[in-house]
């Protein structure tokens, strides 16, 4: 048995940690059924982007959903974490999808067909365990 | 916009890269609000296992609920993800748990004061994208 110790970051180290880091995980929950994908993201504005194809499950969960948002980062002595509690929503609008295309996101899944998803954080939470 | 390819692994494929990676995430959804925590974990006999503090979030979400848990690898040209849908459940017997101490699990968590998770996978779903 190890001991370890855990230190919460703040709101600002939070997002500075999420700017860095090109992958995180959306989980949702439908029916009562959790769902979780992984997904290329941006930060822009306090928010989160990332695409999906329309008319995939995860275009259909995005949709004005609650969420939750998780990236992370970890060696063998530390991990890092940051969790968004907040809202998704596929963006409709021009002057959205403009602000989305701004954050220069770079995703794996890209063949044109795209829609964007914006999530807007309730809350953010991040924490960094050190073995 | 760039091409890319999508392939599904095959059941094999995907315990073979869970075996590989030492931290994934569950997603759960508790009265239709999902949440999501990152977690070391290791497999065994057809199960992922991981600690958490009894008293905690992850342990009362854990308690015979319905999960998603999700592990990934990524470079910029190749993404892998492996999805797991089933159910979790908090150890209690010394049978159980000493099966889940076999697995040699390495957590950052370890203050000795743990107990044992184990989800038991009802569907596995994995796939890798390259750009």
């Amino acid at each position: 048995m190890t001991a370890q110790s855990m230190s919460p970051l703040t709101e600002d180290e939070s997002w500075e940690f999420l700017a860095g880091r090109p992958v995180g995980r959306l989980a949702t929950s439908v029916a009562g059924e959790p769902e979780i994908f992984p997904v290329s993201f941006a930060v822009g504005d306090g928010r989160l982007y990332f695409v999906t194809h329309p008319g995939s499950k995860l275009a259909e969960v995005a949709v004005n959903a609650r969420v939750a948002f998780e990236a992370d980062e970890w060696t063998p002595e530390v991990a890092t974490s940051v969790v968004i509690k907040g809202t998704a929503e596929i963006l409709e609008h021009d002057a959205d999808v403009a602000a989305a295309e701004a954050t220069g996101l770079v995703s794996y899944l890209d063949d044109g067909k795209n829609v964007w998803v914006r999530i807007t954080p309730e809350a953010v939470t991040g924490r960094r365990l050190t073995r």
